[in-house]
C-alpha cells in the first residue's frame, strides 16, 4: 500500500496523534478536522466513515510492517534473519510508538468493522517470520508450528519494546535488543543452575 | 484481592461479557446492570462510575494472574521454573479469553483513569517471571534486564497463546506450550543452516 500523502497524510496523523490519548472511540471526527486543519467535507471526502479512517491507519501502519519486515529479512537465513527481524521490528515500534500501542490494542480485538482486512494484513507480517523460523527449525514447518512460534517472537519483541518505551526509556536500544535475543537463547531453558550466592 | 462474589460477581461477569463485544467504550452501565439482572441503584452502589467498575475488572484479572503464576511456580527453579510459568499462563489465557484479550488491549494504554494500580499490579506479575529469569540467568539480575526479559517472555506466552485461542482453537494445549518453550530454546539462533529440501 502506497503511504497517503497531502490532505490524507495530514488527516491519518492527526488521528493518531487524538487516538494515542483518547483512544479510538474517544476520539471524534470533528476533533481530527481540527486538528489536521481542513475542513469537514474535506475529511469525510477523504474517509466516508470514522471506521474507514481508522481501518486506512491500521492497515497502513501493518502493511508498512510487513514491508520494513521483508526489506529487513533480504536473503539473510539462520540466526542472521531472526536477529534482523526482532532488531527491524522494534526500531519500528521505537519510532512510532503510538502507532505500535494502537496495533497491540487492536490486533485481537474481534468487534470492529476492519478485523478482516486486519488480520489478512497481520498474517501477511507474521508471516516473514514464520518463513524464517521454518527455515532456521525445519521440522516446525512439518508440524504447522512456525505460525506459533512466529506470534511468540513477535509478541517477545512487541512487550519487551512497549516496555522499553513506556518504562525504561533510557535504556540503549541494543541492549533491549539483545535483552530479547537473550530470551530466545535457550539459556532460560537451560536446565537447573544452583542460586547465584 | 478476594475474588468478588454475589452481586459483585454478577456485575464483573456482565462487564466483561459485554466489553468482548463491545469494547470497553462501547458499553454502558445501562447494560451491564440488564445482563446482569440488578437494578442501576444497585450497580452505583457497588461500582461508583464506569471507570471504578473496569478498574475493579481489570485489577482483579492481574491480581488473579499473579497468585497463579506464584503459586505455578512454588519452588521450582531453572527450566523447571520457566515452563511451570509459561504453562500456566497458558492455562490462564485459554480459560479466560476475554478477560486475556481485555488485558492485552489495555497493558499499555496511558490514557486511562485506571493506570497507575494497573501497572503496579502488572509488575507484580511480570515480577515472578523476572524472578525465575534471574535465577536462571544470574548476569541478567547484574545488567537489571531480567525485567526485560520477563515482559519478552511474558509477551511470547500472551501472544502465541491468544493466536491459538482465535486462530488455531483445534491445536491440542500442549502443542502450543511446546511451540513457545522451542521458540526460547535457542534453536532460531543456533547459527545458519542449510535449507531444507
Amino acid at each position: 500500500m502506497a503511504r497517503a500523502t497531502g490532505t490524507k497524510r495530514a488527516i491519518l496523523d492527526a488521528t493518531l496523534e487524538l487516538a494515542a490519548t483518547k483512544g479510538i472511540s474517544g476520539t471524534t471526527m470533528d476533533e481530527v478536522a481540527e486538528r489536521a486543519g481542513v475542513a469537514k467535507g474535506s475529511l469525510y471526502y477523504n474517509f466516508s466513515s470514522k471506521d474507514r479512517l481508522f481501518e486506512e491507519l491500521l492497515l497502513e501502519g501493518v502493511g508498512a510492517l510487513a514491508e520494513i519486515l521483508r526489506a529487513a529479512r533480504g536473503d539473510l537465513r539462520g540466526r542472521a534473519a531472526i536477529e534482523a527481524l526482532v532488531g527491524a521490528l522494534l526500531d519500528r515500534i521505537a519510532s512510532n510508538p503510538a502507532l505500535a500501542k494502537l496495533m497491540a490494542s487492536e490486533i485481537f480485538r474481534t468487534d470492529r468493522t476492519w478485523q478482516k482486512s486486519l488480520f489478512a494484513l497481520r498474517h501477511e507480517a507474521l508471516t516473514v517470520f514464520a518463513e524464517a523460523i521454518a527455515e532456521a527449525k525445519p521440522e516446525s514447518r512439518d508440524h504447522g508450528t512456525c505460525g506459533l512460534m512466529a506470534s511468540s517472537v513477535f509478541g517477545a519483541v512487541l512487550m519487551a519494546g512497549l516496555e522499553w518505551l513506556v518504562f525504561e526509556p533510557e535504556r540503549p536500544r541494543d541492549e533491549v535488543a539483545a535483552a530479547i535475543l537473550d530470551s530466545l537463547s535457550g539459556g532460560l531453558l537451560g536446565g537447573d543452575r544452583p542460586a547465584p550466592r
